[in-house]
């Protein structure tokens, strides 16, 4: 497994291996690896000849106040766990390489970044799908992995690819949770345990929420009111949001119908986390 | 040669192509091609393999009360001017295609657009740079041919594709002119013999800049307040701006310094034309 830093040496290994008729499957992170971001690797492994994945913080969709200076960094780590899953090429850049000076061109996804964390975070989506355009040019993934727990990134990223013709598919695998059904998340290691107790809290109302959806329940605001009283059993936690939308426009629900996504955001102390499950009624 | 109008035959003749290793040239186009496209695409021809052209009114890169609707048209003629000069494809969407229901992804940059004619055309420029990204993924070019005459256009689409990594190169080429110097453009046609008359001092106005930069005039006040009395001759002539910038920043300059970029816009009538040159001090 090879780490490389910067775009020049990344284009030429990403030629060389294009030049021998190998598919590249590509998982972007921000680091500090946990199971969530391993399934994505290995399914990428199991349905790619080549496997890329990227390290970075990015700065862009961290707003003002957010975490992106404590969010938690540790490449030595992250490399002896990207190579255990048979990883082929990490990217990691520094911010420099990525946003020189002068930066100044951007991809926005409009009306699906207005919503949910979209709403809560400013310019984060637009950051994202900045980032994810960059990576996507530099390394013409055949095939790039992301998962569910960030599940409005996701459907921005599919919009973007589609409205674009970005030439590539996008997979989308499971929420990976801890065995007592916390979402992995490279944030959960900032919790007291204290709040680990009452972050699993999140979880318990998204399947009080499944239950009662799964008997006939179709009634939204009873739905949102029945997850919110159960997160809010916990002492610490203020509610972001709790959404029931529609997944192709992420338009509010007073009825469940069709594909569904609920979500959910909720900070304890510093630490915001999010959540969600999809239902098709 | 072939025209193709949907994207799903685009994608699969473009994996041919790439397939046999063949260097693709690209020239995207409104149409109604004249001598400085035939210019591009005689380079494009000259450079590369296969030799791609689109043909596209784009409606995001027209304001509204501009003249989308108006613009020429004429795909018959423009098939046997590609075609003289050794055209292999030409991709000519619908604009459902190229921008279905719900379409939302745009890609913009910023600052250099906000100037020249950024401001006074709000939104112009991000309906260039996100077709040209969606025509770039398409068509996965290894050049792309722009006209110097669009100067502004062609130094915003330079800082796409360095900022957002796209692997391409872009190929700037000379403005193509009439015998007596006027910039061809698709929009000439508009013009009554009376404007097209006045249309031509636009040309002297420059030409003249150009005269004067060379004995030494630096003081770039002076040379717009040429500029403006040759230009308003023209009876008609309603100047929309008249600028000397930096080519990086497009940032104005008080006196001449490095590469300066000398822009003007002038309306006839209805009929809105550009010209520029390009001094080295």
């Amino acid at each position: 497994m090879e780490v490389i830093r910067e775009i020049a040496p990344l284009r030429g290994r990403i030629k060389e291996i294009k030049g021998e008729n190998m598919s590249i499957g590509f998982v972007p992170t921000m680091g500090f690896l946990h199971e969530g971001h391993l399934s994505l690797m290995r399914k990428a492994r199991e349905e790619n000849d080549y496997l890329v994945i990227s390290i970075f913080v990015n700065p862009l969709q961290f707003g003002v106040g957010e975490d992106y200076e404590e969010y938690p960094r540790d490449l030595e780590r992250d490399k002896e766990l990207a190579a255990s899953v048979g990883c082929d090429l990490i990217f990691s850049p520094p911010v420099k390489e990525m946003y020189p000076r002068g930066y100044s061109s951007f991809v926005e996804v409009e009306r699906l970044t207005e919503r949910l964390c979209g709403a809560s975070r400013p310019g984060h989506f637009r950051g994202v799908t900045t980032v994810v355009t960059k990576l996507f040019n530099l390394i013409s993934p055949d095939r790039a992995y992301f998962g569910q727990k960030d599940a409005q990134q996701a459907i921005i990223i599919q919009k973007m690819i589609q409205d674009l013709n970005m030439d590539l598919e996008l997979v989308i695998l499971p929420t990976v949770r801890e065995e007592d059904g916390l979402a992995m998340s490279s944030r959960n290691k900032y919790l007291t345990p204290y709040q680990r107790e009452q972050a699993l809290l999140i979880y318990k109302a998204l399947q009080k929420a499944q239950e009662n959806i799964e008997v006939g329940e179709k009634n939204t605001e009873r739905i949102r009111e029945s997850i919110r009283e159960i997160i809010l059993q916990g002492e610490e936690a203020v509610i972001d949001y709790i959404e029931i939308v529609d997944t192709y426009e992420f338009q509010p629900l007073s009825i469940l119908q069709g594909s569904c996504l609920i979500a959910v955001a909720v900070k304890l102390g510093e630490v915001r986390l999010i959540d969600n499950i999809m239902v098709e009624v």
